[in-house]
């Protein structure tokens, strides 16, 4: 990165100025247009499911900590794609997310408790 | 939801907390193992692919509103289903991508301008 | 099809010439590049995981016959696009299959039995 | 491969065989799930969209040597764990793409020429 500061990314929003940033330094716009972020977005999701294919259900919520990173590693590459992504198409992903919550709560009703 | 109020999400924190209490209120947690959420992650990637399969990186970039509504609606899945995933880890998403950024900043150093 | 016969599809040369008469017939062939496949493929892929994503791997085995059915075409919208792609890079899936299996072969011996 | 001749695998039956026996030789049935193939499938795939994320489409259509035979090889690892799949929920894959191709030419009807 050229001007932007690491420390500054504590959010989304934070998250998406420095990439940018990091982009336009790179010169990396031009490749990203949504087909292209859509394919290495899926890419990553998929290096995701690697860590897990073999692993029973039990498994891999008791991963070690090498697994752990190797894991982290990969959901910052997902929610990277996902932050350029949706800046790319001037998205707010928190609102977006925020409507679906909404949405999924009057789609899977709450059941009632038992008397 | 039950009890979280959904202008509370202002962030992936808020986000978190919400699906939390999403999860808890339907007993959703025994099936948010990581092996299944990274399926479902894939899946909600899969579906941003679909939209843009046919179409030339130029005809990503201009879609118009009803094709961004729905794009929206998918990147929102992705992120709950990302954060979803990274809370049953106990990793912090944002963490990762700063940690992330850092990496790629030395892999893919910014090229010397020409004098 | 216009005249292709379906019944003519006995093993994958002939799916690649139903394929093939399929989309000329419909003018898909300027659709159908490398990468436009590879990420229809993909979101096949995943409609196959979304069939077992909730699903322990116990329930995946014994599944009913409307699953096995909706199973059944997914596997085959795999392969055709499976198909389609090696047919648009001129690569034999047969052969490179046979050459894989040589290859994990050597990675992966066959444990010696115990005396 | 212990007693598979890699020169029978002729076609998709001959595969399928031949997987049979190379998992039976190294005990690899048990992790063989409906649910871990359709994962470590759809990983495969991914790896094929890897290889064209940044290509345009017309890019993707002129792939060099060394290219063509990664790609083969991401092929073939697709072609096998769907032929697993397929094996393991006793589905013929020919004929669910002969279905398939039969549902999809009534659903895109041959366009009328015109006069």
């Amino acid at each position: 990165m050229t001007k932007t500061n690491s420390s500054e990314i504590q959010d989304l929003r934070g998250l998406r100025d420095a990439l940018r940033e990091f982009c336009r330094a790179r010169d990396w716009q031009r490749y990203h247009t949504p087909k292209n972020l859509v394919m290495a977005l899926s890419v990553e999701a998929a290096e995701l499911v690697e860590h897990f294919q073999w692993a029973t259900p039990e498994e891999s919520l008791t991963i070690d900590n090498a697994k752990r990173a190797a894991v982290a590693d990969e959901i910052a590459d997902v929610l990277i794609y996902l932050t350029e992504l949706a800046d790319v198409l001037d998205i707010d992903p928190i609102a977006a997310a925020r409507a679906k919550i909404v949405k999924n709560a009057v789609k899977y009703p709450v059941p009632k408790e038992k008397p």
